[in-house]
């Protein structure tokens, strides 16, 4: 724990090795550069990728190692091409913070699927040859192409699971078109990104039901998250009993489970949209064939839409679940959210708690 | 092979167990009802699912099982309420003979999906009770809303592949967009299945890539097929050369094999549609994930659209490859199907040869 604290512009958290135990770590951000915004850093959200890179589970990590990619915060300076914010606006910054911006993908505002790659908010090699570093940090310099206006008066530390659990589901559920009132939902898993399907599929005028292995989410999923229903996967008959009636799956569940019980449930040209990352998806190809379903897969979202997704929630006050922490606490809410245990999302109150 | 003839009005050929020999056989068709119309049959189809169900493979067949479902034939009588066809017309009927009429789906002429379950062309409970018997025989009575208008011109023998093999690519073709000029297909396999979608393809004016296990089928996949590419799917480097390059790929290969190398040649928001039955479908998602990719499954098309392709194709001079061959010769021709020795379909010549 005694990692050496470093010199620099920035007060960050990292993770120095494998145990990915994160302490008080300085660095320098790059300045500000004519396209680009600095932002004092408010809140950012706590996501299951934290847990993996600071864990190096993928054997790519690059350490010190400052996680943390739902960023909220203020702008304290703008470079002098920036024409979309000034200062004292409220900004988010999400999983990317750069790309090519010249490919078909950056042209349609998809700069996630940018044909030289997309540059992540962290543990990336950004374009000037530096690592990056994430929100677990005082501040953050980003051109201004990667950042998101916060709506006025949207509450900042709801704000911040947006920039990733939020648009990781809004994405796929308009690319498949399921803001059509009246149609059903299935919701597998009830973590951070279930949690925020649940809320955009009520939101859209969807019925919503919720699949989870464990009685305990049944009250809150019903009353909280308001829900329609609530299945247990587990109880075949009630699994039975839902056959062909839903017209859209959102698959969050990152544990290994079998899919042909749940395409089963999907209506004809039913679609199931896997955003977990189980080690493997099996299936019969029965279960594709019979009733022209698919199974498809998503990962976060191009810049316009995800601003599309703020002003969405916004509008239709959609707003995430959150427990508010304290940096100090960072490294006991890691490990629970490794346990599941979190309702919806943790939060970091940086600009509290980080000095 | 001296299985009894039996009695009956219509003349066929059927298989008597699970040996799957097929010999000849009578038995009663029903009259022509007030919706019906009565075919002499002059071609049908050898399509895989007649090996399928004349061997038992599915463990629910009827003896004594005539099977055939991509027929063709000339209209001999109508019933009192018919109108859409008239003695002498040319007429196809395909793998499904009977539905509902009154769900959903058949509201949507996708009756296919019916919710009741549709009645397929053999080796079914018809709604009169009695099992359906296919094409494999001299003439075939069904409701007039599951028969099809084969265009002015086009030849019969031609004709009869569209009814399974044409629209079974064809549905899901349309229904993923696959109508655009100038959008790159991958086609997996080049049987009866894929060699129709390759010609679809080049009439859709997409450019056309041929994966297949065997060099001995790449210059017919070039020249007489119209593909623009022929790659041996187990050649690496080949597929690697093809990364991202695809917008769709029509899978219709029964064996087992990998799908992680092919996903990987699709561009961002690609689909691969299986048609054929491997015995799973087996992925990493990331091969989902990454790129917001898509496995969707399909069969056969609703009436409306099985009309759409019948006309498509003779607009187009779309015309599948057929051996045309004599009843008499259809135990071999099962055995080369087995094999995949033909090119790319075998079509019985019933008028000539079934008497």
């Amino acid at each position: 724990m005694a990692a050496e604290l470093g010199h620099g512009n920035c007060l960050a958290w990292a993770a120095r090795n494998e145990t990915g135990t994160l302490s008080p770590y300085r660095f320098d951000r790059r300045s500000v550069g004519a396209d680009d915004i600095s932002l004092k850093i408010k809140y950012c959200g706590v996501c299951f990728a934290d847990v993996v890179w600071t864990r190096n589970k993928h054997g790519d990590s690059m350490y010190p190692l400052v996680p943390g990619h739902e960023i909220v915060g203020v702008v304290t300076a703008t470079g002098s091409n920036v024409k979309g914010f000034k200062v004292g606006d409220h900004v988010g910054v999400g999983t990317y913070v750069n790309s090519c911006r010249n490919c078909e993908y950056c042209d349609d505002f998809l700069e996630i699927f940018c044909s030289k790659g997309g540059t992540f908010t962290f543990n990336r090699i950004d374009s000037d040859g530096t690592v990056t570093k994430g929100g677990y940090s005082s501040f953050i310099v980003v051109h201004e192409r990667y950042c998101y206006k916060i709506p006025d008066g949207y509450p900042l530390d709801k704000a911040a699971p947006l920039l990733c659990a939020g648009i990781t589901v809004y994405s796929p559920m308009m690319r498949h078109k399921m803001n059509q009132p009246g149609k059903s939902l299935g919701v597998i898993g009830l973590g951070g990104l279930g949690h925020m399907a649940v809320k955009f599929g009520k939101a859209f005028g969807l019925k919503v039901t919720v699949f989870s292995t464990s009685e305990s989410k049944k009250e809150e999923a019903l009353n909280l998250l308001r829900a329609d229903n609530f299945v247990i996967s587990s109880d075949e008959q009630q699994m039975m009993s839902l056959g062909k009636s839903l017209d859209y799956i959102i698959d969050t569940a990152s544990g290994d489970h079998p899919f042909d019980p749940y395409m089963s449930l999907l209506k004809v040209g039913g679609v199931l949209v896997l955003v977990g990352f189980p080690s493997e998806v099996r299936l019969l190809p029965i279960s594709l064939n019979m009733g022209a379903k698919s199974i498809s897969g998503s990962m976060t979202g191009g810049t316009k839409e995800t601003q599309e997704m703020l002003n969405f929630c916004a509008t239709n006050r959609v707003y995430p679940e959150v427990e508010v922490i304290n940096i100090q606490y960072i490294n006991e809410a890691l490990e629970r959210l490794i346990k599941r245990d979190v309702k919806y999302r943790f939060v970091i109150d940086i600009a509290n708690s980080l000095s």
